[in-house]
């Protein structure tokens, strides 16, 4: 299919939104890393740092204060962002509990209006196992509905609607989440599985991670079927939550 | 979207599956007319004439047999084929209540094995107004199911995983149909319109239909964005019922 | 909340349909007995007896037949109609599991067009107790839908669109059953337990059924508010799932 | 169906909140005009103008403020309320996002206790392209329920169980809102498209909501059947979310 | 089925939390009543007292003051926890809106540390009829996951991943709430009974809640089966929202 | 938790109903081989080969016969039960499409009054992808009901009511299945892993279902807490459709 899109001549960009800062990696390094590949703006904000609730390994040996581990998931994001091709922003809201004040809502709007994002990712509407992430998508599309209106900071190009895809959650089915697109990104794997090593506390997801892209893959194919040329080793899945308008439905 | 799609020399194919005779007209005419356009080989499957549901008009006049109301909604079809540019096949299963046997089920899956569609339209998967159509989009996913089966007719090439999309319904609400897709079908709103008007017996629903198109090109306009060069003004929606494959999330 | 109904000069009719022998008097007892008392000519449909699923106390005392269970269960049947006021007609169509050929589809057909209901009751659309009463409903719907039809018996006087409710099942939430409608059943309740008294072979059920029209009564109590004037001591609840038609929202 | 209401010697009430100044004219015009010309006080709540995100055309033409888009807005409002014969409440608590505050949640329970109204009225529970409209129908139903506590300002008469509608959003199968009542608004059209009219800055949205009065007559119809006498042209639909007390099942 | 636990040399505990004084009497009175006689340590966090919204009967009578009726109702409350066997929190937050600040959010954290509950219960996700109900519950679920966190006061022993229940709201169907878990509460009836009775202001309930185990009793039969040799009288129902992790599926 | 079951002197059965010969290996070979190992008598019916649509390799290699695949099928299918310790039945139904006679699914309810297992696993109740498997599962809940019917061969011994569980879809989220119980087959990976080789035609899956394995043990591992003492490294996933009666929430 596909899709009508604004005309534009300015480079096209993308908005990851990402509770914590590992988040953009497991769920979303393939789809920044295709796209930074293909001349896309690729910009990552990270509300938190995951200091609190996502760096259990840090903690565990020991010695830590949250600024020290702030740091230290600072510096890992920032080298996963630089493998994946993606610039990136720390909000440094805190983790468990996030909490988004409208400042940080005014924050986000503005983001989306500097970059006018071709397309948008965040978190999982729902996930019994992490109250953040929720929070996270629901800011990303409260945000985006606010970056629509004419009357706010009148004169300001307004952005127009961008799909929202949710990446993928760590259990997808407790989350009510369920698969819609499936993006190949078998090109640069290579460079997703860089950015995921770059999470040292957290090698235990290396493999987690990896076999959820294999699988990924094997449904992408089945989904295309075995009369495709194409091979496809390595996808992300992902959930659209806004309707296509489109050109063509084959 | 991009999405990724079998390559093929084979002129491009696509399968409409209406339980009644005029189905297609109202929830589909757009994308056939449009696909027919763009080279498409359009193919409608008629589960039956709606000889007994959807011919109102014809019994009241009086003097009608069933086989009389048959004939026109079966000149009524082909005129309105004709103008979409699709071929037309009539099942003649019957209606109110459609039954369909394997063997007319296996008749169907000939009809994808012989198309190999690139996409596949029909009903509703539910409706509380009519039973018919809900057991026309399920006999057409048994169907192409069963065409991907390499021990059907072994040898024979088999189907991929084409796209199936439920088209509009009368009361979308009230059959749990949301529409994920919208198709611009401005520049075929004429032929659509035509199609339409050749349904001489249901004039009450050319003009709902009519209010339909402006609808969901209203909502199609608004799911791109006001930054949009391209202007909609018909539109068809669609509930899209299989994932997409796709290359870029834009 | 005043609907707006089909003028007529007819009596006025409702449609009950019972998989089993006994499930009218359990489920819909009180409305049966409520609308009789109005002067509504209210008609119970029975597709099967019961016998094999529903009559485990006759089973285990011995010594039965089929046919000895069938000739039980009818008079049980017969003599819970005559306390609530209702006519009586049986199918025979055997039960667990349940089966129903489109010949008895038709009949059921010919008794909407016959009776041409103000409302039509029959089982929820779901029970994984019970795979006989979903059945019921699929047919009490299939038929309505056939009855509407211009081209079944032509010249005939067809159906418009009585509201369609589904009865309270054994384990409500089992079944994805709501109350979206509480029914004042306190004035007729002495006919309902009558009825359900009836039931020989179920006493464990009597007090079961009392307890949920007593629970029922406290929850239309609160659904209309404490300053209501009125009091309700036995309601029974319905899911409606058609659309009303009104004239006022109060 | 006749439903129990309270027996109550005070003029009858229903109330409106409205999100922005113009929702209630698109969403509910019919039902306040209806509801006025059969006698009921008819107060509308408008918690913001939309004035950021509902005012688009006033801010195109350019020379605005807030406050002069907040002029404009509740001229048109009030307009708008004469029209249908409607009193009207600005709450003025801002837009995209609006925010309400217990302080502002506490003036809607006051506006309950002051009215006692007979049905209430507000947004669909979702809404993925404007926050502030689910936020409304939350704090409808927040407000109601405190609106009942014998604590609250005891000696007060309490709030009963009025029932609660949601009704139409803009894209209703995005919002899974699905109208299970159809209004007859075919004798008060004029008024409605009076109302719709004096909303001068979204003409696009008059025809698009005058479709809407239309496709909703034709449903409504059919929902009645063809055997009706009366005839419906235009109407409103509504999501009713609290059971109903009745008398009758027809 | 038996269930993977972590080995423990602790007393085993449970966590209740309650939104209002009363909740934990009717919905899990007997869970409460039947470990404590198991030996384990029963918590219950009362968040408010109930006082505005669910202590009609004393407001009714006059001369009450939010301090006395809150007096009150800590008093009742103390008398059923003691019972049942359990011990009491009252956190004091509010109600009819219950308003849960960071600082009491932590509160909880704190408490589910201390403890280390087996399990978890609290209110259903869902109730249209009690804004406090679903917060309870929202709450419980946010503090769970804190104090799952390595980073929250790193150095304390962090919580495993108990189940968490909603236990029975009022009208349960409206809630969207179905119970996949029936415990038999037979043996501790009486315990329950009394703790009931202890609720001096709300005798209709009494008889309401007595029912409602009476049915659940019956369902848990039926769920077992008739082979079973063991006697189910009264029983609760709770919708588990974790998934269980288990040695045998029997 | 620990549920409650009938009591017996019987040896412990199990039943897993699988449309095709291979499901009952990927999506319970470990609850069949763990039961085993517990002492149950484990039995699989399969009701097809899979020789048409579950073939794929052995129609591509060529010179093969519906009865020849058939033939193959069965001895791996056999292999696989006896590496499991199963006893198996083959119904020979035929394939895409499953066809189920009433004759059939009696000779099903046999199997379950001969066996009266303590619990059922057989397929998701939705895929999309495959017409059989939800077939499956219909039929083997509609024996069940039939099999405690006291009417179905009076005199012998009826079913009880045991847990019914769906394994593993492909492709989980599109079946709308979601786990809500982890079984830990660590101990009995060996066997599983040793059945999957069995089937020698599809070795693509074996990579596949050792990844859903290991997917399976990580978050079953997380919804015990890391505090567990017990490893557990492969699990398989289900999705329990009966409540639990149980005596402990723990």
């Amino acid at each position: 299919m596909s899709t009508l899109s604004p005309t534009s001549t300015h480079r096209k960009t993308g908005l990851v939104v990402s509770a914590h800062s590992a988040d953009f990696v497991w769920r979303a390094g393939g789809a920044i890393a295709l796209h930074a590949s293909q001349g896309y703006r690729m910009m990552v904000v990270c509300l938190s740092f995951g200091e609190r609730g996502e760096s259990a390994k840090l903690w565990r040996k020991g010695g830590q204060t949250i600024e020290s581990v702030k740091a230290a998931r600072r510096d890992e994001a920032l080298e996963a962002a630089a493998i994946l091709g993606a610039e990136i922003q720390f909000f440094d809201l805190g983790d468990y509990p996030l909490r988004v004040s409208d400042e940080a809502l005014m924050r986000l709007v503005d983001v989306y209006r500097d970059l006018l994002p071709s397309f948008v990712l965040s978190h999982s509407a729902e996930d019994p196992y992490n109250a953040d992430h929720p929070l996270a998508m629901s800011v990303t599309r409260e945000a985006r509905i606010i970056a629509q209106a004419e009357g706010y900071k009148p004169g300001q190009q307004i952005l127009g609607a961008p799909p929202v895809y949710a990446f993928e959650p760590h259990q997808t089915e407790q989350c009510n989440w369920s698969p819609n697109t499936f993006l190949d990104i078998t090109e640069v794997w290579d460079r997703k599985r860089g950015a995921i090593e770059a999470m040292a506390g957290q090698e235990h997801l290396w493999h987690y991670y990896t076999r959820v892209a294999l699988q990924r893959g094997v449904q992408a194919k089945r989904n295309i079927g075995i009369t495709a040329a194409r091979n496809i080793e390595y996808a992300e899945a992902y959930m659209q939550l806004t309707p296509n308008v489109v050109e063509s439905l084959a």
